[in-house]
């Protein structure tokens, strides 16, 4: 699978052909904390195999055993396990941390955070950090902000070629299909209410009236709430909302969006799910019994609402599209990986100060170009007049 | 999973209701010759809850295991072996055909072509057929026109709440998604090939399009290809399609549809589909070596083509949505299931005429109805004078 | 802009031209009573050229000047005037009836209806009708089912290549412009009840939706209803949707459907339009004061209702796609017209029963592939493999 | 009409009744140099409603007389005719220059780069500028960083409410509209060319591609040509893509965008419209005999080529909606007029700095709540819980 996925991944390709001219990963240690599934592990080939030194580490609920093995045997230092539990995944971590990597590509910012709060002993040899989603983005500028980041990092999450992609197209499709995959439900003729109306919020929105869905946004944003207006989508407060819904998706990357009251609302049969990567989104309200049911299919549970209503909750609230899914799918992480690889570059290549910097528009824009050619298509140069046009007032 | 969908079939409790009060179908003896899967299970459950003794068929690629277990358990005779090869799906048939059955629900008509053919013996017993499919209504057509068919048969597919709905919308989602979720593939930015703009094709292309797919649809009639035209799709022959797409799929329910030929003109990478229920939708002339490629991902064989290129098809060319996926979603099959159910009582209640008929429009608005009830909609009641000025010239 | 048109109508053209083969029309005496705008002077010009005698009659309110000023100089005998008023109308059809047209292209039966009730001088010279509209071929079944039908009559309505195309394509986009033009407002966010949901309503709906609306459908047809809940659109009783409605368009082809007790549910600012061609949609009860309101822009009236709130009306209810734009898009008028044509030289050339016929599928064939091959679009031929796969059982 | 547009402009109210409170605008010499037409009427009337002494600049082609006489009758000083000429237009500006007004809200930077080029006696009185547009915002901070602007100024084409809206939705609508209704041409079937993907150009394809057009986009930016790819549009280098398109609608913001070798490729009928507001996007070298056509229809010319094809221009290269069209639809101006109203009183109540800057992120957030508030819907307050969870990290 892993194989099968390279296959499809041009713009991977073109940037691992760039960074191997020049040199920068050659010797580095790279830590990878992403996602463990066979398309990050392209991306852990790919650093290898321009002569860094790479270790991996994966939480468990998404680590494909398959992939821990294949890239074992590459000489990749793996810290995953497929089902580890929380006790076992936290050991690993700590595992990865004592690598002392130079370089990482992290995920929700959660190694960087743990760096800086106790393993202080680590941080002293990081150099820089590429992160990939919102939701470490957010902490990385608070803690810029507050004056405690002590590294460099690049927003990768922030440049053109990932935010305006994997996170609306990517995640739009996979979480929708996740949910309909979980629970073989027909989305033509179904509500459902989309919790956020941020770039996951818009990709789950705009899949789900794709097949025929009718979605109703809820927001805190007016102008977000708007644009879901503006967009053909209802709009209302999320406790009116969720009443008549057949899926409640949250995407807000925020802690505590979904409450026990809220679920208290919801009718018979409806299905919940998470499509945001950051922090859990339910809110610790939701326990048992909310937390405890049967498991009526793969990747679904049946709660029991203390009202004496069912509801179906998918992948137990964590990220669906990971959990229950394979994630992005694979043209879309295309993108992604290759941008945290000339992130990886950048950072070794330049001396940045310490703080949250954006990836440079030329590496962007080369990254998205690379994979319009790939995929055969063409785009204009403008002409002198034009150019000139735009230089002018 | 049987549970978990009997509770979104509003429409199939709604039908039984109604049967249970005919009684016209206790005491009778009704084979079940659909997918086997836990939808259809539900079918035999709920006839077998109004007194019939059920018999169920099931060919190998789709039967589950603990569907049979299920069913096996509930007293119902089960003709189906997950994983059967050819042979053994010819006895389990053989012996399905031997319980000697009154009423049948049949799939492609491939029990009724088969008594008319080759079982005699067991034909005589037979009161009436319930037909699913646009392609076991076709030959049964052509039967009657021969003058050779001798039995009743309901074409259920031909009602209007299966065809404007199982078609579109239940094959159109499950198709794309079997196909997505079979390669983790994109299919925003993809170019989609769609043969066939019958309903099965015209839901793979909007559903296809809805998650941002460029959809070509190849016909060979010109009123259909007009209307795939003013619906924004791409029309063009076969042949200059296929070769700029990353997935072609098939959707004719004709055999002979898809030829070496044709795979030899596809690019590196092409995803091959089939989306129709009926006649194997690829020619003989696919054989060794496009035929025995090496399996990549679950599902997903790779061939490589005489001139060196490689290409994945989907489920070795069984229709995918059954064969990759659980088949069409929950609440349209609740429609068909439904339909079914009235089929056969009214061919077990009304001594039909030897031929193809239609589903009365009444039973069919009855079936549409409930199910709008149960999703709590409410339609108008034409006014008196609406009434009379339809009634008028 | 009759040239203008005339310039994109390559179906009608090539009707022409398989027409003029058959000289049926040479010689004949041929009566159009189509909406007379620049789309049908093609058809008045087209049939001319082909030796008929053509007569035109259009009523006031969609008549244009420079169409009856070029027509008249081409010596064909338009009985049309702009601004007309009902009794200068009336006069202007009874010398159009006076003619004695041996062939006759209707619109909503009203000419043929006439002439069946009140005018059998004339009727004894008709030799056929071909009927353009849904809400004509319905009366002309009732009369063919009462008995009083005398002529034959094609259903040009019905052939594939109208009713697929023109009033779903052509009539959903037209009034959907037809309001927003005559308003400015826009369309995103916008909350629209369509009532009906037949094909003009399926257009509008698409339309509707396609501009970023909301829709809410109406519907007396539990499967037509089912199928909008499909589409995506909500599903409602009129009299509870329409109070939150900012647009409300009906198109149902039947008197009576818009009542006084409805437009007094709306609210503040709703604009009401009609999208239906056949009979009057408001009842009766929406008189003075509802009627006699203040025209704020042109093809708008403000009617204040008894409640104290203000709506505004397009068109003052007649289809809105005629009166405030220009009717149905050259394209799709070029299919309807080659129809007409092709029904006209059908009716001339075949000694037809009385009795409301369909137009040959051969003929709605060519049509619909004489417009394909216009736009340079290329549909397959079945291989021989194919052909013999449908005709087997 | 003005009254008309007034009833649907809730936000516009909000602001009026906001900057009442402030008092800032009470006396100040407002100019406005907008479009003028029925909806930017409003916003003169509000400002002179709040104590402004207002005057009112408009070029010719788009200049309603009625509004011309309306405003003048409530005593605004009207700079605009309809119908003038070139020559006259000039006059009309250096009069309303001559008025010296201390705040203005400009369209394209036009009189602001005048006043910095060749009438500084003006602009000695000017304290700060609202720019509407994209095209007048990119001078602007040409000027900036050449050093040479010497006022503050709003850039209130980036507000949130402003570029999410009225580029993408009202622009979107309208200039399709627009191209439609010029040429009463359909769009379902039809093939689209979209010269450029940026807000306007997303919006110009969403509409098209809404009502059933095949899409092909150009672009210089190879992210938003990846962003038009994963939108399911084609992408192809302009010279290639303009020679089967039905219509070409440029909406690049820059000069020299469509050539007479551009046009010199395109096939017959095609159809050629500007959807952007800036700079004229013809090029040069489009003179005669491109541009002296005859009119066809009201606002279409038709140009015949060198190499004898004919093709249809659109408000001969205007931007199509303001001068073939009434502009941007009523509610989607009312939040761009409610920010232009909110950037005066900014403007007037502080003391900016010189430079280009953005509007406050609470007055944008503002203006989008009374609009969704007057559209009845409600948003989320986040809870305790969820705002400190956004602050830590």
């Amino acid at each position: 699978m892993i194989d099968f996925a390279r296959g499809f991944m041009p713009a991977l390709d073109a940037a691992t052909a760039t960074v191997r001219q020049t040199g920068n990963l050659d010797g580095a240690k790279v830590g990878i904390a992403l996602t463990l599934e066979p398309k990050t592990a392209c991306l852990a080939e790919a650093v290898a195999s321009l002569g860094a030194e790479v270790s991996v580490f994966g939480s468990g609920h998404s680590t494909k055993t398959e992939v821990v093995d294949a890239l074992t045997e590459e000489g990749i230092a793996v810290f995953a396990e497929t089902g580890a539990d929380r006790v076992r995944v936290d050991l690993l971590r700590d595992r990865f941390i004592d690598v002392g990597n130079q370089y990482l590509c992290d995920d929700g910012a959660s190694i960087t955070r743990r760096l800086h709060r106790d393993r202080r002993d680590a941080l002293k040899h990081l150099k820089g950090v590429a992160e990939e989603t919102t939701s470490g983005v957010r902490p990385l500028r608070v803690m810029e902000q507050n004056g405690v980041l002590e590294v460099p990092c690049i927003a990768v999450n922030d440049a053109r070629s990932k935010v305006l992609f994997d996170n609306v197209y990517g995640t739009g499709q996979s979480v929708v299909m996740a949910v309909l995959d979980a629970t073989n439900m027909q989305m033509s003729g179904a509500s459902v209410v989309v919790v956020g109306y941020g770039k996951v919020g818009r990709g789950i929105a705009a899949a789900a009236r794709g097949l025929g869905g009718r979605v109703t946004v809820t927001e805190i944003d007016p102008v977000a709430a708007l644009r879901a207006h503006h967009d053909g989508f209802e709009v209302a407060p999320v406790a009116d909302a969720i009443g008549q819904a057949d899926f409640v998706i949250t995407a807000t990357g925020i802690a505590h969006t979904l409450t026990a009251e809220h679920v208290a609302k919801m009718r018979e049969g409806t299905v919940i799910a998470v499509g945001g990567a950051g922090p859990p989104e339910f809110d610790p309200s939701i326990g048992p019994p909310l937390s405890g049911g049967d498991t009526v299919r793969p990747n679904v549970r049946a709660w029991r609402t203390p009202g004496g209503t069912t509801v179906f909750v998918v992948a137990d609230g964590y990220c669906a599209n990971t959990t229950a899914g394979e994630g992005n799918p694979i043209e879309i992480m295309d993108l992604s990986l290759a941008l945290q690889l000339r992130a990886l570059d950048h950072l070794a290549g330049n001396d940045l100060p310490v703080g949250v910097h954006l990836l440079p528009d030329e590496i962007d824009d080369e990254v998205a170009a690379s994979q319009l050619a790939a995929s055969g298509l063409v785009i204009d140069i403008p002409s002198q007049e034009q150019a000139e046009a735009t230089r002018s007032w």
